[in-house]
């Protein structure tokens, strides 16, 4: 029998933590009083087993479960079902770490292009990447389209719509990708290099698919999507339908009761995130440098044989900080600069330009990562 | 200009709430500093509203964001962005609240059968409904179907599968319709009402689709799924698809730093769901009574046009319970019993016929609700 492994922080001290976490493993499957379980099979084939206890330095106790695999169905929902689905009604329980058989790998399908494939799209193999974002909503396509010019001529790499950009009535989704694809080609004609334009998709699935389409037909050749808000299961056919990245925004994500190195960095990665924005530390948002650094080593790290992930740190980073930010991470990085750009109003083109630089002359070598 | 008008509780007192709160309006839209939006209609016709700021009772402060609906891109994908997408990664702030305009109710769709919907579905127009539940999973679907003959014998309104079932090696998916459906018609040829059985849907877009077109073709007359693991955008196009009634789970959508009552209430209600399942105080899980009263309130209050939603309070009753049960919720609830009844062992039928005996003997005249 294959398991999935995941470990839960409990609100128990270690004394009382194997007798709560013996109830979790029941909450999390079988949902019935181990006494009343009478068919030999199931406790054999279907009871997850709690295999240890340990105390949780922050304090409480840390409980790892084994679950058949057979009982997620190798299903990229109910795995989730599975992991924290009644638990998270049980406010003394968090999902702190889970591990991803082989068997679970398959069917999740992991980034189709990934970090390799990101990079080839952007043809930079070397340095650490730029990103801004197109903003704020309520500017028409024409508006959006121009910011986009301006990007794409100071040579940031990928240029994407903000998330909260959606189909709205003042800036239709495909109004926004055909006037900013023109935008970049634009900047191109003057010597420019092409850009990577990612548009936001967001909806409901039939919406998000005839999105899909208008991105396909028009040459769109990365996308953005929120997989908490569309579901983590769309967000996965998605990336398989895309035939091209997918990067994944956090919103919505941030308030479960699950470790962000789990959620962001491994889970987001195996359900086909090429790229992953996550807030880094320092900025609006509340992600330490620890719990930075741990997304992009699960983001990157060997699992199986998926593709690695690209991480992109975000959130109130400003060109001051490059360096910082680049020695934190080492070149496998693409970071995301938008609101402290727009400060520069009407110099933004040369904000944005001093921000490419910026990257380029503190992109560490290859191999010297943090 | 039509508004969403949402509540945030705060962690600030009242005289700093002010400025916390005008940064959250500009991070759940615009997602700029004001000093940098220099479109004239973007500051007028996109740019949220701080309308009132209050101290919450329970400590901080509570302030109410006017959302323009044209933001929302009356998208169900794009209104939960907008309501909860960037501040769920900001940990001092929680959702409390949310109206829903007449111009989200149509996009939203509410439920399609609502309450009344499915009292006609079981036929009992007046008292109090029963509900269990088929477990646990890894038993074939014989030995499911043989539980639920005998659910159907003692006459429970509602034999629905347990919320872990779903397309499962040791179960598949449509033999546990077949087998329950069979189970139902057996026992109404020895004379019982015809019981709804009620099979859970769980899985990415593509296998919910089939399992949708298996449960229709045999016959189904009323599905479960969760709503937070399938996406709450996917599940409102499952309840538009589905023509028969939806009932929505819990599973995940308890750690999210939203009150119960908004979103298991309202929220899942406008998604479509025409009964919830919740857990009520005094079993498993934590909600209070309070909490409770205020989620059946939210299902069942009037809203635009949209239908009630039958409450299904949950997670570890017991038959001794059902009198104060029905007290406290008035005739229009369904009682869902699971592993109480199990405990009874050999004796499970004569158990469930007690729980449909209390229900009965117990249920208020229509009208006394409390």
């Amino acid at each position: 029998v294959e398991f999935v492994r995941a470990t839960y922080r409990l609100d128990a001290p270690p004394h009382a933590a194997r007798e709560r976490a013996e109830l979790l493993a029941l909450e999390q499957s079988v949902e019935l009083p181990r006494e009343t379980l009478r068919d030999e099979r199931v406790v054999r084939e279907v009871l997850p087993r709690v295999e240890s206890i340990e105390p949780d330095a922050a304090g409480g106790s840390l409980a790892r479960i084994a679950y058949p695999i057979a009982i997620t169905g190798s299903d990229p929902a109910q795995l989730l079902n599975v992991l924290f689905g009644n638990c998270s009604l049980q406010p003394d329980v968090a999902l702190a770490d889970c591990d991803l058989p082989e068997g679970l790998l398959d069917p999740l399908g992991g980034p189709h292009f990934g970090l390799a494939g990101l990079r080839r799209a952007v043809g930079e193999p070397e340095r650490g990447l730029t990103c801004t974002a197109l903003k704020p909503m309520g500017l028409d396509a024409a508006a959006l389209g121009e910011l986009c010019f301006h990007f794409a001529r100071a040579g940031i790499d990928v240029i994407k719509d903000d998330h909260g950009l959606s189909d709205q009535p003042f800036c239709r989704f495909v109004d926004r990708v055909h006037a900013c694809l023109g935008a970049v080609e634009r900047a191109v004609r003057l010597g420019a290099r092409r850009a990577l334009y990612v548009p936001n998709l967001n909806g409901a699935p039939e919406a998000l698919a005839a999105q899909l389409e208008i991105a396909q037909d028009a040459g769109v050749r990365a996308l953005l999507a929120e997989p908490m808000v569309i579901g983590l299961p769309l967000f996965r056919e998605l990336t398989a339908r895309a035939r091209m990245p997918v990067f994944a925004h956090p919103a919505l994500a941030g308030s479960l009761r699950i470790r962000p190195e789990l959620w962001l960095g491994r889970l987001f990665r195996a359900y086909g995130a090429d790229a992953v924005i996550y807030p880094h530390s320092g900025g609006r948002f509340s992600y330490d440098e620890p719990t930075c650094a741990r997304i992009a080593r699960r983001l990157t790290e060997p699992l199986g044989g998926l593709e690695p992930s690209l991480p992109v740190p975000a959130g109130g980073m400003t060109v001051e900080r490059v360096p910082e930010l680049l020695r934190f991470y080492g070149p496998d990085v693409m970071l995301l600069l938008g609101g402290s750009l727009y400060r520069a109003g009407s110099r933004l083109e040369e904000r944005a330009r001093e921000f490419v630089d910026a990257v380029a002359r503190a992109s560490p070598a290859r191999g010297s990562a943090a």
